[in-house]
Parts: structure tokens; C-alpha cells; sequence
């Protein structure tokens, strides 16, 4: 017997329909003699509806009346799945936030989760209950209802997992695992059938939408074991794991690659060559909570002087120019270029940590079709470099291929 | 300066736009130095929809489980109050049914308001504050959420100006006021600027949909002064009040005329004319949860036997003839014959307690049209008969004429 804690997402609950098809996938961990406990979205579309409300009613809402109303949406699934449940013999019962309780920190909107009392939930599954429990939200100090923001019910799902110490996490969803790539653009990118946290952590930041990064980083800080698979066939998923669960052997160098298209590029040029110069670029960017990802401080003029080029994202491009432009005068900078047609491709594997010569080979590769790189980064498990987005797919492709990655290679 | 409390039904709510309209007739109040709080219906149609969702994931679903998902109509458009109030500068916040809390009885689906904790209303109207509360909901012990049957939203203003000791309690919703009879039907309707509570409890139950009846039976125990009134225009609406507080000069004979298309006639032929046979009748219909309206016993027959001829909601017709064929043996009659097309004509009036011949009026004025009465049932303040449901219309308006509600009459 183990303890589950199963999450579904939006598409998983949109209609009655697929509701009693999850159902249907509970009963089968339950028949197995599993306790269980059920995590679920809102029907997909449900909370763009209710913020679009919010929005229209004033795009200037109060954060704790905008909980109330987004919050709605996983309470009507979390009755709905409770009702299918005992439609076909599964003893069950919905919990709101507010009634376990699931105690959140009071940032209406985004609200952290502090703690879970299990002492209901515990009761429930000694009972041989199945307990739903609505994803994305909580309730505050003052019994305010709270939310943890968009794709937050990931980050409950876990959260109820290692409060409830769960065998294990499964997140269903509408793909069937993770990918060593995105599966369009390289149809040979193959299924994991493992990958390691902090892996995960650097495919999830990076674009590989198939979990939201908190989830991740509140497994592996609470060592719960993930598993992502999908709602609509019964194929395992990719499990995801501490780095001493995967075998040494049946690692490869590169664990996946990943893109991101939603960057764009900021040159400000003869950036006088002073300490705190650069710190005068950064500070007004991170008041306006601006996320700054990657900076290359280019080779200093003989005048003295330097060009800063760095990548925020996309939607904040707008806004970090007024910034930018407005701290001219305590910047000294001459003229500010940005560039949109940039894409970041990021390669991510824990092999890399033991293994010399994997960016060399990134660069090589890359270089040798013609790629121009215009800025790197790295971390112990990854290398990044931004490229122009027109070579996105191209690029993908050829490292895909360069490390060994693409289906057939493998089974070869 | 007044204690108010407003309610605004669902399609004073249905969308941003309304929902917008709601908040600047709230601010009215507030501006007129009023204190406010506010009950609110779920946007039109999306409790149906709800009811529609639980129904398909099975059609004998937990009432405890619907609850959870039909109470979330309610929480959307308290949410969007609440912001609507606030971008227009009118402090607000909306509070739950369950974090007032609203204290009902466990019966789920269709429960019972027992109790409503007043110190945070009472607090946040005393700070300036609108307090924004969902209709319909409430909790039960264990915490758990309840609903109060369909257009529960009523009886939630009620109680909640009840129990904050309101000076007013306004009903807004799609028509004007309360009005002799159906305008559809006769163009010289009034609107009534007065009612009392039993002729509103009258009018209410045979079918005049303006405000569900549990509410005003509540209001009229708890001196709960009500006004309907058109969230659409700004003319004044109805007044609910005691009957002290009707000048004796104003009243009229009748207040108001109603009529009920959903009965349905069953007469059973050749019942023993012996005691106890009607109970025999009337004792599995009411197992059944039956609620039988009018009955008549016809002259026994020389044969020793009776007719008995009765009607009940045309929704449980089929389930009545059901119920009646099993009982046939013990009941002992020959024959059961049922007719859909009837319609109830009701007239009601507190002045008629004072007056005699008031009932021989109708019956003569419908006779004079060869209107054939197939029933008759009195209360203190009304008369209703049975007739065919085609001459319903025609009925209605001899009648609101007869009584000389038609409007150039009173003008005159």
C-alpha cells in the first residue's frame, strides 16, 4: 500500500466527461490498495474567465477580492470529482483550502503556502476516503481565501504530497512525460524515463512548460518523488528524482535542450568603465522587479568605456527601456539598442558536472552551422547562449543530434 | 441615517456592465449617508449551469458536494462587487457565507438559516465599510458549505437584515414592483406601493414569481420591512409591510389577482363513502412528499360511494398517478381520471377579513362569462378556483376589473 497524492490539470477536468474519465484513473489506484489524495485545476479556461471578470471590473482590482473569485474555479471541480467518485462506488469528499485549512502567506495573489494540517486528511485516507482538494489555493491569517498564482496548482499538489509524506506525486496533464526536447521540433526527441530536480528546475525556467518551477523546487526541497504523465493514455510517465536515484550508467551527458523565445536583447553602449557603473544599470531594472537573465560586459574600449548587453523579458522590454532611459544621466551611457529576434537555447544535464568539454562542444557545434552566439551563461548543470531567434529550431536540432540524444542513436 | 440592506437578484448581475450599474446604486446610498450591506444572486444562468454540471456527473449526487459547487455562483459576483465598490471609491469587501459565518441547518441543497453572526457586519458598516455577503449560502456545523435552495438569495437579505437590525431591506430585480396581476395579461395592471406581508405571502405561493416565499414568511416573522424594486430604473418600488402600517382609507377590497398554469386535476371515481377512505387517498401522496392543493369531495351517491377530485403540482403529476394506482386496492375506487388543462385563479385581499360577499363576487362575475369553477379553496385574505386553464386570461381580467383594480378606474 502507498500513499499518492494525484494531481490533474485544466484539460484533464474540462467537462463532465473527462471528469468521470479521472475518476475512472482514481478508482484504479484505490482498487490497487493505495490511499489516495486528488489535486485538481480548474476546468481549462475557467480562470482566464474569472480574471478576464476581475480585469474588466477594474484592472486596478483589490488582490483579496480577485482570490475570491478565481479561487471558485477548483472548488466547482473539486465537488464534481467528489460526486463522480461516489458515482461509481469510490468513497469521497472535497476539502476547500479554507477547511483543511491549507495556511498561506498573505501575498493575495501569489501566496506562498506556510503549512498543511493533515490531521483531517490523515482521518479521511485511514477511512478509505479518496480527498479532493482544490489546487491554486488557501486561506490567510484572518480566514481570507488566497491564491499562489497561475499554475499554482502543481506547487499544491506537492505541498499536500510532502505534507502528507506520499510515496509519491503524480502530475497528469496533457502530454505524457518530459522530453530530452520540444517533440515539434525534433520528432526524434525521445521520453525520460528519469531526470534529476535540479535538471527539471533548469528545463522548467527555460521554457519546457510541463511543470511550474516552484513544484520543482518544493520537491526537491522536500524530496518528493515527482511523476509526470498524461491523463489520456496509460503509458508510465518521467519520473523525477533525487541525482542519487539515477543510475550512473543509463546517464547521458545532456539530459534535455531546451528554448526560449520570450527574451529580448539591451545594449547600452560606452557605459563609462567605473566601479558601481554596472550596479547603476542593474539597481533601477531590480526596483522595478525587473528579472534580469543573462549580461556580458564586452571587452572595454580604449576610451575608457564599455557596452553592457543583457536580456530581460519580452513583456518587461517596454518597461525596462523607460526605466533605463529615465536613469540615463546616472548611467552615462550613449545609446540604448534592443533586439527582439533573439532566442536562448539552453542544454541541461548533471553528467556536464563531471564531464569537461561539454560547452566547448555546444559552441563548436553551433559554429560550425553558421550560429552566431551574442551572450552566455552558465550554472554547474547548464550552458545558455542566445542566439538569433530565426536559427531557434536549427540550433535545437543540431545539438540534439550532437549529443547523442535523437531516438534512433540511442536504440542503435 | 438608515441601516440598509440591498439585494440584487441575477440578472441585475449578469456581466461587468450590470455589475457596474449594481455598484453605483450602492454608492447612492452610501453618499446619501446610509449604511449598506449587500446580498448578491450568482450572474443569470450560471446556477443553472452548476445544477446542470452535478446532475450529468451523476444524477444522485451528494447534496453536500452540489453545495460546494453551486455556492461558488455566488462567491464570483461578491468578489466582483467588491471591486466594482472599491474603483469607484466606496470601501468594500465581500465575506463569505462561511466567514460571517452564516449558520444554517445541515440540510444541504435546501437548508435553513438558524443563525447569522453580526459583529464583523457590524464592525465594518460602523468603519464606513459596504459589506458585500453571497445570497444563498451559508455553512453548516462541521464547517461544511450549504445552500438554500433556489432563489434562496431572498431569504438571505432577509435574514441578513434581520439580523442586523435594518431599517430596510431592498429587493432589487428585473421588474418594478409588485403589480395587481400580470401586466402580460392585463395592460391596466397597477403597481402596488403597498403590501402586506400575508397578501405578498399569497400572491408569492400561487405563482406571482416576484420574491420567493420563504422570504417573505421570514420577513413578516422578523418585521422586516421589504421594498421590490427595478434595478433598471430609479421609480420607487413596492413596500412589504405589516398590516398596521396599511391605511385602512387606501386599502382596497383586493389587492391582487393570480393565476397558476402548473396544477394538474385528478378525480377518483366510486370511492367508499366510508370513514377514512379520504385519508386512504391523500396518505401515499403525502409519503411521496406530495403537496396536494385543493380538494373536493363530491355528493355521495345513493350507491354509497363518492367522486374525489383534488390537485396537485403538474411536475409530480405522473408520480401522483403512480403512487395512487398502487394504492388502488386500498383505496377502492373505480376510476382515475387527470386533466393538465386547468389553471388556478386566485384573489387576495386583506380588506376581504372585513367584507362580506366578496367571494360571491367572483364566482358570479365568472359565471357571467360562462366560466365553469371545477374547485374552490378559501383562506382568510383570498379565494381561489379552479377553471379551464383557455379561459385563464379571461378570468384574469373580468375579475381586475370587477374589483375595480384596473388603473383609469382609480385614476378616475
Amino acid at each position: 500500500m502507498a500513499r499518492i497524492v494525484m494531481k490533474f490539470g485544466g484539460t484533464s477536468m474540462a467537462g463532465v466527461e473527462r471528469i468521470r474519465a479521472v475518476a475512472e484513473r482514481v478508482k484504479r489506484e484505490v482498487d490497487a490498495g493505495n490511499q489516495v489524495a486528488v489535486v485538481v485545476s480548474a476546468m481549462a479556461g475557467e480562470t482566464d474567465r474569472l480574471v478576464a471578470f476581475c480585469r474588466e471590473v477594474s484592472p486596478l482590482y483589490d488582490p483579496r477580492e480577485y482570490d475570491v473569485v478565481v479561487a471558485s474555479g477548483e472548488q466547482v471541480t473539486s465537488g464534481l470529482l467528489a460526486i463522480s467518485l461516489q458515482a461509481i462506488g469510490v468513497p469521497a469528499r472535497s476539502w476547500m483550502g479554507w477547511q483543511l485549512p491549507i495556511r498561506t502567506s498573505d501575498g493575495h495573489g501569489s501566496a506562498r503556502i506556510a503549512e498543511i494540517d493533515t490531521a483531517t486528511l490523515d482521518a479521511a485516507l485511514a477511512e478509505g476516503k479518496v480527498a479532493v482538494i482544490p489546487g491554486f489555493q488557501g486561506v490567510a491569517a484572518g480566514e481570507r481565501v488566497t491564491t499562489l498564482g497561475r499554475g499554482g496548482s502543481d506547487t499544491s499538489a506537492v505541498a499536500v504530497a510532502a505534507a502528507m509524506k506520499a510515496d509519491r506525486c503524480d502530475i497528469y496533464t496533457d502530454v505524457d512525460g518530459v522530453y530530452t526536447t520540444d517533440p515539434r521540433i525534433v520528432p526524434r526527441a525521445r521520453k525520460l524515463q528519469k531526470i534529476t530536480y535540479e535538471e527539471m528546475l533548469e528545463l522548467a525556467s527555460v521554457g519546457a512548460k510541463v511543470l511550474q518551477t516552484r513544484s520543482v523546487g518544493l520537491a526537491m526541497k522536500e524530496k518528493v518523488r515527482l511523476q509526470v504523465l498524461s491523463s489520456f493514455d496509460d503509458r508510465p510517465g518521467t519520473m523525477i528524482v533525487g541525482d542519487e536515484e539515477v543510475d550512473n550508467m543509463e546517464r547521458q551527458l545532456i539530459t534535455g535542450i531546451a528554448h526560449d523565445k520570450n527574451e529580448a536583447k539591451i545594449t547600452l553602449t560606452d557605459v563609462p568603465d567605473r566601479p558601481g557603473a554596472v550596479a547603476s544599470i542593474f539597481a533601477p531594472l531590480a526596483d522595478g522587479n525587473i528579472n534580469v537573465d543573462m549580461i556580458v560586459q564586452n571587452i572595454a574600449h580604449d576610451t575608457g568605456s564599455t557596452d553592457v548587453t543583457f536580456t530581460v523579458p519580452s513583456v518587461e522590454l517596454a518597461r525596462s527601456l523607460d526605466l533605463l532611459d529615465k536613469a540615463k544621466a546616472a548611467i552615462g551611457f550613449t545609446r540604448m539598442v534592443h533586439d527582439t529576434n533573439v532566442s536562448k537555447i539552453t542544454i541541461v544535464g548533471v553528467g556536464m558536472k563531471s564531464h569537461a568539454g561539454v560547452a566547448a562542444k555546444m559552441f563548436k557545434t553551433l559554429g560550425d552551422r553558421g550560429i552566431n552566439i551574442q551572450a552566455i551563461t552558465t550554472s554547474e548543470i547548464k550552458v545558455s547562449v542566445l542566439i538569433e531567434e530565426d536559427y531557434t529550431e536549427l540550433a535545437v536540432r543540431v545539438l540534439h543530434t550532437a549529443y547523442g540524444l535523437d531516438a534512433e542513436q540511442v536504440a542503435a
